[in-house]
């Protein structure tokens, strides 16, 4: 299966390329608006799982021209660009997954609020900007991208999966379950996505108020 | 120290009741705004330790009285009860913490919402509605109540504590560490209440999708 990181110049971008070729056979494709920034990070992440004893090609291309092979594309992107992101690659998206991770979050006198759009979720939001027929699953929201591209560091974090095409749903678990320390939980359809969003601003005040704590995940039980 | 559960009838209440009675030296009380009812769960909560091999008394009495004496009162009360709970005891807070471990919820066809009231959080609307020298902190928002009252299981669980009283807050952090399997995490002021609170109904969500999941509880690392 090819697997598209659009965006994947970023920090959760890089975090789950290594993670994906390190332990899965899945083909890994870094997406950017830039070319020459997607060739630049695909080589570094090679080089970095070299370091660790891994031998793995990854591959790069413009957003656009990576969408239209892949089967899943992960929208590694901030919430501001994820219409856009969309918008661009919505022509190259036949049978492909998209999958949302992006988290809409703003700071206060406290700390970090969870500050969804409108739409309820950002997973919602890309759900709406995608064409009908495409399934898009909200996934890795809650991933410390820290912790996530030090391959040194050992994960068993849950991941929490959301989405109505349950198909999809259960492809973009199949793929997290591939990646060592994590484990695809299923959270229901989009309508939950909020509570699973509003995470990650929790995990962000745990590590700000809490000594010792920092690039936290989450372990249900 | 004593504790006193305000609304200590229900679930929640039983379940810190029987784990406080169990696992530390406080005296404990039950409230209720019907006295009998009071008594007759702080009865059926020592023979549920007695079962147990656990010799404790617990005592009662109507939400007011247990109140006076208390040095913490925990608002055991569903969240639409909880301004008129804290209205009843108000004249009897007199160095008392108060506690608030309730979460606002509604259902729509994909599970349960996060719905906080307009300021904010529970626990924001419970230090509102107490009088402004009455330390409020948040905290056992998270806790299955199944798996909380059965003294055979363990818990292995965080628990969330958000205030803006530090002093208050250290109480609470102690009370719950010295229950088996809790582990107190501090999340900084009342403003970081709505993510902790937002956790409890996607704990529901996640027991209702996942076959073998249930009185779900969490774990941050």
């Amino acid at each position: 299966m090819q697997v598209a990181l659009l965006g994947g110049t970023g920090d959760i971008g890089e975090g789950l390329a290594l993670r994906l070729a390190r332990d899965t056979d899945h083909e890994i494709v870094i997406g950017s608006r830039d070319e020459a920034k997607a060739a630049e990070a695909a080589e570094s992440y090679e080089q970095t799982l070299a370091d660790h004893g891994v031998t793995a090609t990854i591959a790069s291309g413009e957003n656009s021209e990576v969408t239209a092979t892949a089967n899943i594309a992960i929208l590694a992107v901030p919430a501001y660009y994820l219409a856009d992101t969309i918008n661009a690659v919505e022509s190259q998206l036949d049978g492909t997954i998209l999958v949302s991770p992006a988290v809409g979050m703003k700071r206060d006198d406290d700390g970090l609020r969870y500050n969804p759009p409108g739409v309820g979720s950002v997973t919602q939001l890309a759900a709406n900007t995608a064409p009908d027929d495409v399934p898009v699953v909200g996934a890795f929201h809650n991933l410390a991208a820290g912790r996530l591209s030090n391959l040194d560091a050992d994960l068993d974090w849950d991941v929490l999966v959301v989405g109505d095409d349950q198909s999809a749903k259960e492809s973009v678990c199949s793929l997290t379950d591939a990646i060592d320390g994590l484990r695809p939980l299923d959270v229901g359809g989009l309508g939950n996505a909020p509570e699973v969003e509003g995470l990650t601003p929790l995990l962000i005040n745990l590590a700000a108020n809490n000594d010792g704590m920092h690039d936290l995940g989450v372990k249900f039980w």
